[in-house]
């Protein structure tokens, strides 16, 4: 277990037993946590990184108040102002969370929250806020060449791939941005795109018409190929049938996003792709367990998100507030 | 009718249909069009005021990436980053939106927006993020006295209370949050709670206690005294019912919010407060109508604002999409 100061403290997280435990450190966690701790609740986040996708995104210019910011800038900000409101982050991975001790009905609940690094912390609330992860192409190569070649992040890897050729794969907002920024520091960009038209926004579709990235529609990744590093692609075209291989360094996939919550699975508070579905305060089906950002699938921008960790927050205050001034003993 | 710049352009904003017509220039509205423009969709923002409360906030800490930002600062931000894509305001007010020219049923409709400089203004959506006005006491003198020692507004006011002697009346974060900014820049300032408790954040109450505000509960301003400016308040106790007169020089009113939506109370999408309810797409119950921000009543926070324009924005587009793909002329 680290610390934010990258020291252990030892058992300080696990021996008390948190107002609010947020599960990750995203735009949506982090808001969580700047509104929890500005409501004097004592708030803990566990992630097992900083900013999530956030972090990765080279560049940001739809979130209110920055015409242009880096990911990991913007993350450092939120970051900062959570910390300045004495949040701490604990970096591990969550892998079961269940409701325990239920004073009597409906709460107040104390739940226990088990991690990968073997510790159990306890919360009154949880506010899971872990974001989506990348969505992989499930083709042969993909994961034995992952980070020799296959990515899936521009900013972290593309300035490995300067003067080299590459292909993005995917159609969608982040595709396209990807695929411009890439270009931009110097790199040979091909896209490859499974369907006959873009799902990006009007202003990035031109954007990227405007750059004269080549372009192959109707067309999917089979197989990616490789000793020790990507060598070439195989691609196959979805209305010919036409199985063609193309030599490329490197592939960079930006195809959507798969939840994780495993961890939540027994709780039945899941639906089918995994997601978490919330109504208007971020309450999930289990009482105590509220979801913001990503993974309740409304729509994927850190403004929903920040809006989403601030409701959620409200809640989980909301709901300790409750159950405080039902406590008689 | 005034554009951005300051100068009329005569009826080239009238002439059009526009795709999103959003009212309201906080940063729900600021937030929608950013999301509206970057969609390709053609948008406009007929607004009374730049801001709205957000510019009258004097300092905001709970605003993801910023730490303290002062409210105008993030309104100026907001607001370039709409003007960079290419979306400009109108200054004026709406006084009544009607659907007209359904092509068929369940649309696409085409709204008319008539306003209080006698333009009218049509657009196939229309999202509403006019915010909440501040509520006023409804006491004698109020009215009279305001701009001259009665104001809804610290920053804006404050200044010229420096040596002086005011109240704040309120006991949620605005009037506890405004206090403190009085007193640090040198106002005499006394708050005036009519409840024996607050319902601020606990981090804004430690701080209020902190700063030795002297403050009076239990306690509600009766008449605000004075010829051409602000003389003395009548207080009474309403606990005892004893009455006091205060010789005061300001009377700061934080006491909450009055939506003011009459330009859509014939459509019955308003609640009994005036409020406009949203479903989790920020849908109204008229088709083609948003709402975003204060005017929802979710939670007040310029981080939902932004959550809930981005959202509405989007809503919009895909409503437009579905009419779009419907037209069969």
């Amino acid at each position: 277990m680290f610390s934010l100061g990258g020291f252990s403290r030892g058992g300080e997280y696990e021996n008390k037993t948190w107002d609010v435990l947020i599960i990750g450190a995203g735009p949506a966690g982090f808001t969580a946590a700047i509104y929890a701790a500005r409501f004097g609740l004592e708030t803990l986040i566990l992630s097992k990184d900083l900013g999530g996708n956030m972090a990765l995104t080279d560049l940001i210019e739809n979130y209110p108040g920055f015409i242009k910011i880096s990911g990991s800038e913007l993350t450092n900000r939120m970051h900062e102002q959570a910390k300045n409101l004495g949040v701490d982050i604990v970096f591990d991975e969550v892998e079961r969370i269940d409701p325990a001790e239920c004073a009597y009905y409906e709460g107040p609940c104390k739940f226990a929250v088990k991690t990968k690094n073997g510790k159990e912390y306890k919360a009154k609330t949880i506010i899971i806020a872990v974001g989506a992860a990348p969505r992989k192409l499930h083709v042969p190569g993909e994961e034995e060449l992952t980070g020799r070649g296959v990515s899936y992040c521009a900013t972290c890897d593309g300035p490995l791939f300067k003067g080299k050729k590459v292909i993005v794969v995917g159609g969608g907002n982040t595709a396209l941005q990807e695929a411009l920024y890439l270009k931009s520091i110097g790199v040979d960009v091909t896209l490859v795109h499974r369907r006959d038209q873009f799902r990006a926004d009007k202003i990035l579709q031109d954007r990227f018409r405007e750059s004269g990235i080549p372009t192959i529609l109707n067309t999917v990744v089979t197989e990616i190929i490789g000793e020790n590093k990507v060598e070439a692609v195989k691609l196959k075209n979805r209305v010919t049938g036409e199985e063609t291989e193309m030599p490329v360094d490197g592939v960079f996939i930006f195809i959507g996003y798969e939840p994780k919550t495993d961890f939540v699975k027994h709780l039945g508070i899941t639906d089918e792709y995994g997601y978490i579905p919330v109504d208007m305060h971020m309450r999930t089906k289990m009482k105590g367990i509220f979801a913001a950002g990503d993974i309740t699938n409304v729509f994927k921008q850190i403004a929903v998100a920040v809006g989403q960790g601030a409701i959620a927050a409200n809640s989980a205050k909301e709901l300790i507030d409750e159950w405080n001034s039902k406590v008689v003993e």
